[in-house]
């Protein structure tokens, strides 16, 4: 039996539970396999007019999905008011992916989809981490070190290098073992969670036109160039280091499967250009499958039936393929 | 009469001349208003088997122009063999670009284009500026710094606020001066080149997310903050710092008539990965109108007659485009 896919809704008040809703009615022109959403059934019945089934165990998920989004509702969010988020929608949304881990970590589930959160109300209800993956990976026993952020659109994934960090403290950040480290760690989850035997990765540079030779900076020359040959000499498929501008047009994408960028706006400004309806945030190097759609909570247009499901939809998409592989494995 | 545009060939064996013979039998199709080559005939002719009109005088350009590629030919390249560079090409490329300066200097042709040369081979033969850009802004009496780079594509135009340098060197150059200069000459530029009388400027954070509230980086609150303060109580039309991430999708394109972003890749990775063969290189705040195609000689594909001349055909449009404003005000 195919285990469903459990979707925390996020907060109550964004718009995770119309587009989670909207993937339902998109089920079968999708072929989205069976899923249950994590959270209180009512932010959904606020939005959507479809059929709910509040369910007390994953068990009973893929029974009802075929006639109505099977909601695990985990406690009363308190009033819900779409694009007014309070410190209840907060709790309910921290519970919500609580209980959805678990799940998955259990077993109940083949794997983790998680609808958007309002940093700002975690932080007010004493949530401690920096974002819903640092949660994750801690809840799965994993250093947040050695977890892998890879956004993926239809025809471009990228891992940014360094992340969440001041531009001006990127140099220094990236040394020789990172980069190995996010490129091995890259390379083990394309071919667990996307199939490719032998994945080819292209690492950017860091400066312009990828450093000219040490002309515009030294960083390729003494970490970069060094890290790729020791990922060549392990076996590993790498090119680079690339002048960035160059590597993200159609005819660039078709040369490699994934790109891994020094700098989180190096990674995020291509993706998020080409795909910002249908991109996907997928964790790797954790022992679950999580994805979550490479979006924000949309407060401003929550509640108004505006919000697209692209990037929910492909959320699950890739999740459930993800799972079928590693159950294949 | 309207003056003829002068393009200068670039390096005779790469890809320039071949993409400016095919931007003259788009002629019809673009409506091109007539332009002339400026380099060695022969080097069109080897990769090109259509009509070519050796002139002497860019007043005999118009005349000639419906029924073959007019060129004045500066003087003998060498042997010329495409996709094999050399000091004689080098030269022919110095000078084909020094003629067709001073052509505009003087008001015998409209408007300047240039077309690819290899830096490493003007600089065998004594080349000492950085790039056809500063030579210009020199030929022009204009300090550098006061030129402004600016790439367009059909929907989205940008601008470096810094352009070569070191990654790690950007947050020390980037000073509320710089951007304030480059914001008034961009908004300048914009209503001289293009028409746009109240410039609607976007400028792009130095940080990831535009540094959260400081927690990212201080460069938002301490530079770019009163930078954009100082252009406001100008008049000018201003918002930012923006997450650069989110400022390049269709519906933000539409939001702002130029983007100013701190550092080379921020701007250029979304005009190269939207718009790669299509793009075009204009200099701002030069006395003349100068673009340029948006890519480089292409030694490995030239004298195959696989050169896109969309970006050629763009920079000539939009050439033209701006030296008629100009004209009229």
């Amino acid at each position: 039996m195919t285990l469903p896919i459990a979707v925390s809704l996020g907060d109550p008040a964004g718009i995770g539970p119309e587009v989670t809703a909207k993937a339902w009615d998109a089920r079968h022109a999708r072929r989205l396999p069976p899923f249950f959403a994590v959270g209180d059934a009512r932010s959904v019945a606020r939005v959507w007019q479809g059929p709910i089934a509040e369910i007390s165990d994953p068990r009973a998920a893929a029974a009802v999905f075929g006639d109505a989004l099977p909601v695990l509702t985990v406690e009363d969010a308190g009033d819900i008011v779409p694009g007014s988020p309070d410190l209840e929608g907060g709790r309910c949304a921290l519970r919500s992916l609580e209980l959805a881990v678990g799940l998955v970590r259990t077993g109940a589930a083949s794997a983790l989809v998680t609808g958007p959160v309002s940093k700002s109300q975690l932080y007010a209800v004493g949530f401690t981490h920096p974002g819903q993956t640092e949660f994750v990976a801690e809840r799965c026993g994993i250093a947040y070190e050695n977890a892998v952020m890879l956004l993926a659109g239809p025809d471009l994934r990228v891992v940014p290098i360094t992340t969440h960090v001041p531009l001006a403290a990127v140099p220094t950040l990236l040394t020789i073992d990172l980069i190995v480290a996010k490129a091995r760690a890259t390379a083990r989850g394309l071919q667990r969670n996307f199939g490719i035997d032998q994945p080819r990765l292209a690492i950017a540079g860091l400066n312009p036109h990828a450093g000219e030779n040490g002309a515009l900076g030294r960083e390729e020359i003494d970490v970069i160039e060094p890290a790729i040959a020791q990922l060549l000499a392990e076996g590993l498929s790498v090119t680079g280091p690339h002048a960035a501008d160059t590597l993200f047009h159609p005819r660039a994408r078709a040369r490699y499967d994934v790109a891994l960028c020094p700098y989180h706006d190096q990674a995020l400004v291509p993706i998020k250009t080409l795909f910002f309806d249908d991109g996907v945030n997928m964790t790797m190097g954790l022992p679950i499958v999580r994805t979550s759609p490479d979006h924000g909570t949309a407060f401003g247009i929550a509640g108004r039936n505006m919000a697209e499901p692209g990037a929910m939809i492909a959320a699950i998409v890739m999740a459930a393929e993800a799972a079928a592989r590693r159950s294949m494995s």
